[in-house]
């Protein structure tokens, strides 16, 4: 079926998601908006997350997606209940991929969340993980600044390194053996989120996971794109300089012809 | 005249310059909106910030104020003409007041702008410099880490220290004896900035200016109130607790009562 894979986020982070989905169903056409006008979610309250996210879902739908990604941990964390309420298309999140291969990681049963505020505060990461095994203990920890220093492209440095250790320390004490990297965003940080947490800790990235579990779905509804040379399109609410500059550190290719959608 | 001023930002920023208008005129009622569904402004492109300036100011307005101040530097730089062609209660915006009293602090006519990249990039600091003098040399630089830091209450530390050297680096380099503060954020981050830039650079926070410039529309209109005990209500469009939290850190006092406007 040639209809695109709908993926949305609040920006950019969303691209880390789309890139895996593009690696494991290269044959898929992909339809991605980012919420660059009303970016970031997570210090967002709960009620006007679940409104953005209904207003993004509904962009992609009047493209006419075969199945929504909501590509956003915030996002997932607070209003997926809604969209999966609303729509009939299949809609996937990225709490419960990223939740179940952190449980499947984890040998000592002691596992790490980070996030933003808003993904931190709704528990949807220890109530995945507590569906799955209820002997797991979950210590979580919000990073707000990891979105603005990914973001402004510093990666590297002492400035978010000591940022970095200063958020991690109470999860190094909790001697946690695996850390699910809770926000699109943090992939970015990977580097020195490893050099704190210790070659130990497997830090755990949802998007290999989604991707699969889109494929599952396509697979089992017989949804599959069976043509080559698949399409991919942009769209952002604002900024598409903006975006298409960050775009190629996010998804690993450059990005041309994003379009505003006001 | 016993209507209110209404004061409108992209969050808490503004509370910065209600402080200064509440100190400089007691008896004056304010109205203040905070814009914390799509905070932050100083990301997003002049359009948008144009289009969401409006609302805000149509929102104050529908509270029936006497006088419109722009608290926001981002939003005074792009969509001040608009608001002013618009709408027929005065309005004033942060940029203006800030160059005047930046010109006047110079002396060696080498004057720094810090703000966000919206600001920067509308150069509107520059052109009204150069209205008032247009010999000085204008060195502007955006800041964009230092918004997060302010509100995650990262005020002082290595952290912000570092980063604020790297983002000053130019305009020391650069010699000049005045720099202006443009962003009602960057007053919380005063003492980091002055400790880098030194004794001898004279620091513009706009505030007291506005307020000032305030004062006088208000008596050359003869609108100012007379009676005494003045009233202050501040709406934000989400997110009422975390204003409430951060609003003692900007306004000097604790906020009760803050309500959402959807």
């Amino acid at each position: 079926m040639s209809k695109a894979i709908g993926v949305f986020d609040s920006g950019v982070g969303g691209l880390t998601v789309a890139k895996e989905i593009i690696r494991q169903l290269p044959n898929e056409n992909i339809i991605y908006f980012g919420d660059t006008a009303r970016v970031p979610y997570g210090i967002r309250s709960q009620e006007t997350v679940i409104r953005y996210s209904v207003d993004d879902a509904l962009f992609l739908l009047k493209h006419d997606v075969k199945l929504i990604c909501v590509a956003c941990n915030t996002a997932s964390s607070v209003a997926l209940p809604v969209i999966k309420n609303h729509f009939k298309v299949p809609v996937i999140g990225v709490i419960s991929p990223g939740a179940k291969e952190g449980v499947y990681a984890s040998r000592n049963k002691r596992i790490g969340v980070i996030g933003t505020r808003g993904t931190v505060k709704s528990r949807s990461y220890e109530k995945e993980i507590w569906r799955l095994d209820p002997k797991i203990r979950v210590f979580t920890q919000a990073c707000p600044l990891f979105v603005p220093f990914a973001e402004e492209g510093c990666l590297s440095g002492p400035e978010i390194k000591t940022i970095a250790a200063r958020y991690l320390k109470s999860l190094k004490q909790a001697k946690i053996d695996t850390l699910i990297l809770g926000c699109t965003h943090y992939p970015l940080l990977k580097p020195v989120i490893k050099e704190i947490m210790g070659r130990d800790v497997v830090l755990i990235d949802s998007a290999k996971q989604v991707a699969l579990e889109v494929k599952n779905i396509l697979t089992n509804e017989g949804l599959l794109n069976g043509k080559h040379k698949a399409v991919y399109k942009f769209f952002v609410s604002d900024n598409p300089d903006w975006f298409s500059g960050l775009a190629r550190r996010f998804l690993g290719r450059a990005v041309k012809g994003v379009k505003v959608n006001v």
